[in-house]
Parts: structure tokens; C-alpha cells; sequence
């Protein structure tokens, strides 16, 4: 008997993670809640679940930084993306009113995405682990709300004081899946992510790399820089493109650019999953 | 009599920001500390200080995103800037050992500089407007332990537990001066930091704009991505290059890529302030 696929997601439940997991698995698929996002990275990387979804990139907030410098540091292959509307809430017990609150509990992201909202208040605010852990917290203190999806309402009891808080109504977070296989067949519809560095870390450089790019007609669909973290003005640069790296202009493009860069690391390719909106 | 110089900076004292304004003012200034960073952009705009000191980027963690996002909001200058080394401490009150600790505390990028620390210690996260707001909360709870500064063992009274939390060893932090001024005068030694947007926001345009800048042999020093929160895939790119924006082939590059981008905006030129170690 085949062992049903483990799927490691940031939990616990109701977390917009896990609106995200249950869009990509199948009905015989175990989810497996993580408290952290690099504890899913080195359970994959063990071997304890087979795949996972994690988020990746915020249309308000940008990155996830965690999970770009994890991307970059395991040996891990991007197989799917997909995209979720985020729709932030402020809750809080039963009864409670706003002048009853004085700490705003979530995820330092959720924080981030209602920043204008905060200071429109300026109340105390703590990061948690996640929306769901900052939920937990508000159902033992009431002078605490937590900011989060609508379904915390039903699990934790809370009631939503506001709607739709965060600072830009076309928020969207788009999440990978993650696992050690690697998706080698070419649907049509495919993205490729990669991570470089440049020759003696130049930001200059850069332009030498989309020259490749420009001239083959690739499409990049993102370029991001991050620290290297060896020191001020040394980045990595992860660069997304339409096209499977198996497709001939790509192939050919990866080969070019491998001699002009420090490192090229291929993070994979991969389909988008289509959501509806919530 | 002239009115002392009024000069903002993220407080309260004992922040890294308050030991980076120390560095830039005279003896005649009076510094004012602030508990945002979007305040102290509303109080220069509304002509409340003269000039503030503002972190912009650290060496591990990536850029300062309410800095980059305010600066592209606000009409104001980047006249100067400096680098910081920083050195993160675990602080607790007298007396106490790691196992009493409950939760940690400090601002954001400090936690996120000291993440494999954390990780490896599995203790709750507080993020708090600041370090020094996160040492006072540890004088009240003896379960709480702040990272920061040095300084603030003295300040509050606490024990250093451990030194250098930091995830890697060369950790800096930019800080820039900003004003409503601008500083037009070439000392040879400047930086000018731009904003720009991309035509039809394709990221694989941004090849085009960097080929302005190489074929007028611009050094560019920084290029770093945020979402233009107009939706997933649509970014501003924030470039800083070597030399004045009054010299000649600055002056010729950027109004060559006035008519290629969807929007420019000059965030200033300026020298760099030498700083020792710490």
C-alpha cells in the first residue's frame, strides 16, 4: 500500500498558509503543520514530509525573506506557485471594542501589509509566530486583537471589529511548493527561478546578465535583490522567468551567463496553480 | 540668535540610531528622539526639525522597508550617509539565566539579524517599536530578555548574557541624514540614489536602463526591488551610483532614462561620513 503524501505547511490552523495547502493537495494528502518556516526547509531536506508550501513573495510587503535565504541555502526544487488573495481582519473577544485594546498581535508579514492602519491607531504591537498563534493569544487576554483571515473568527471564538484593514485592496501572496524532485517536463505554461551573484559584486554586472536575457527574449517576470550578507553592498539577485529550463532559449541562456556570474543556483520550474478569489 | 538645529532620530536613547545621530551632529544641535520612522518624515514635512537620521539598509537583513517606501512618498533629501557596525547582546535582568527567560524582545531588524540565534534557542518573540522600548519592558518582567546595544545594560540596569548574537560577524547598518534641502554641492566623494519605475512594469526592462548607465560608465553601487503595491509583479527599482547628480554624465544618464522609465525620482546626492568601529 502507498503511503499517503505528507505536505508540510506554516501553521497551526487557519493561517492563510493553510488556505493555501488545501488548494494544492489531494484529498489522500496528509498536512503537517510547522511552527517555522525553516523547520519545513530541513524536514523536507530529511526526508519527514515529501513536499510543502510556503510563502514566498507579498504584492504590499514584497519578499519573504526567510523563505528566499532558504531557498537559496537548501537543496530544495520549486515545483508549483500559486496565488492567494489576502484579506486582513482586526479581531478581537466577544464584546471587546477598539479603546479596550492595547496590544495588536500577528504575523510581523500581516503587521506589515496593515502598516498605514497601525499607525492610524497607534496601539502596541507584537509579532508572532503566525495569525493563528496571535489568535490563540487574544482568546486568553482581553485587551489584545490580532490581525488575520475571517476564519479565525469561527475557530478562536473572536469577533471581527474591521474589515478589509490591510493598506492596499489588491494584496496577494504568492506561495511555492517546495520538495527535492524536480519538475523536468515542459508544460508551455512554466516560470524558472534562479539565484546569482555577481563577479566581484559588482551591482553593475547585473546589466551584463539581462543583456543574455534580452537578447534570447526571455521575459523576466522579477528581479530581487538581497543581501549576501557578507558584507554592505554585496547582493544576491533572484530572477524569475517565463519558461522551463529545459526549453532551448533557457538552456541556452543558463550557459551563457554561468561563466559571467559568482554563483547560479536553478531553483526550479514550474506551473501556476489558478485559485479562484475569496 | 540663530535657533539650534533640530535634528530626528529613532528613539529612545540607547538605539543604534541614537548612536548614529551622535555621529552627525554638532555640539549646538538639539536631538529629538521619535518612536517611528513615518513620524519623523511627517515632522520634517511639516518643518518640525530641520534634518533626522534614518536607517536605510543592513548588511544581513536587507533594506529598511518603511525608509525606502517613505522616501519614495515624502519630498524630502538624502544629504548624507554613514555606516555603522552592529553588535547585538542578549540582555536580561541581574541575576537571571537563559532558562527564566520566557520571551525575547527588541525592534524588528534586530530580531531578524539574530535569527539563527533565536531559532537555535526556541524562546517566544516580542517585536517592539525599539531596543531601548524592549529593555525597558525586560526592567518589568523578569521572564523577558531584550537584544540591543551595549549601552543599554548601563541605561537600564541589565546584565549582558551573552555578546555578539548576531547571525554573521560583519553586520552594518546605513543610516542616512535627510532634509528638505539638497545638497547640489560636488565633493567628489558623493553617491546619488534614485527611484525609478518600469514602462508597462516588465522587470526584464530594467536591462535598458542599466545599459544607460554602463555605456556612460556609471558604477552602480545598489539595485534593489519593492513592490510598487499596484499589484503582484509590478515593481520600483531603487539604484544608488557613484557621483554627483550635477556632474555631467549623471546629468546625461538620467535624462536619458527620464523618457524610458514610468517614473524617476532623485533622492539626493551625498558624501559619506567615515565612522570607526565600535
Amino acid at each position: 500500500m502507498k503511503k499517503n503524501k505528507q505536505v508540510g505547511y506554516l501553521g497551526p490552523e487557519g493561517t492563510f498558509s493553510h488556505e493555501a495547502v488545501l488548494k494544492v493537495v489531494n484529498d489522500d494528502s496528509v498536512i503537517v503543520p510547522y511552527d517555522n518556516i525553516i523547520h519545513i526547509f530541513e524536514s523536507l531536506e530529511n526526508d519527514e514530509i515529501d513536499e510543502a508550501i510556503v510563502p514566498i513573495e507579498n504584492s504590499t510587503e514584497g519578499s519573504v525573506l526567510v523563505t528566499l535565504d532558504a531557498l537559496m541555502h537548501f537543496d530544495l526544487n520549486i515545483n508549483k506557485e500559486l496565488e492567494l488573495p489576502i484579506k486582513h481582519n482586526l479581531l478581537v473577544q466577544k464584546g471587546k471594542n477598539l479603546d479596550d485594546i492595547v496590544v495588536i498581535c500577528s504575523h510581523q508579514q500581516a503587521l506589515a501589509q496593515c502598516r498605514n492602519y497601525l499607525n492610524g491607531i497607534n496601539k502596541q504591537v507584537h509579532a508572532m509566530p503566525s495569525t493563528a498563534n496571535a489568535a490563540r493569544y487574544v482568546t486568553e487576554l482581553s485587551t489584545a486583537a490580532v490581525i488575520g483571515n475571517e476564519i479565525l473568527s469561527e475557530k478562536y471564538n473572536l469577533e471581527i471589529l474591521e474589515h478589509n484593514i490591510q493598506d492596499y485592496d489588491n494584496n496577494v501572496t504568492r506561495f511555492v511548493l517546495i520538495s527535492k524532485e524536480s519538475q523536468d517536463e515542459i508544460t508551455g505554461g512554466d516560470k524558472t527561478s534562479i539565484v546569482i551573484s555577481l563577479k566581484g559584486d559588482k551591482p553593475g554586472g547585473l546589466y551584463e546578465i539581462l543583456k543574455v536575457f534580452a537578447d534570447l527574449g526571455i521575459n523576466l517576470t522579477k528581479i530581487e535583490s538581497r543581501p549576501s550578507k557578507r558584507g554592505m553592498g554585496k547582493y544576491l539577485f533572484f530572477i524569475d522567468m517565463q519558461g522551463h529550463k529545459n526549453e532551448p532559449n533557457i538552456v541556452k541562456a543558463l550557459s551563457k551567463i554561468e561563466s559571467e556570474v559568482g554563483l547560479l543556483k536553478i531553483l526550479g520550474s514550474y506551473a501556476t496553480i489558478n485559485v479562484g478569489g475569496n
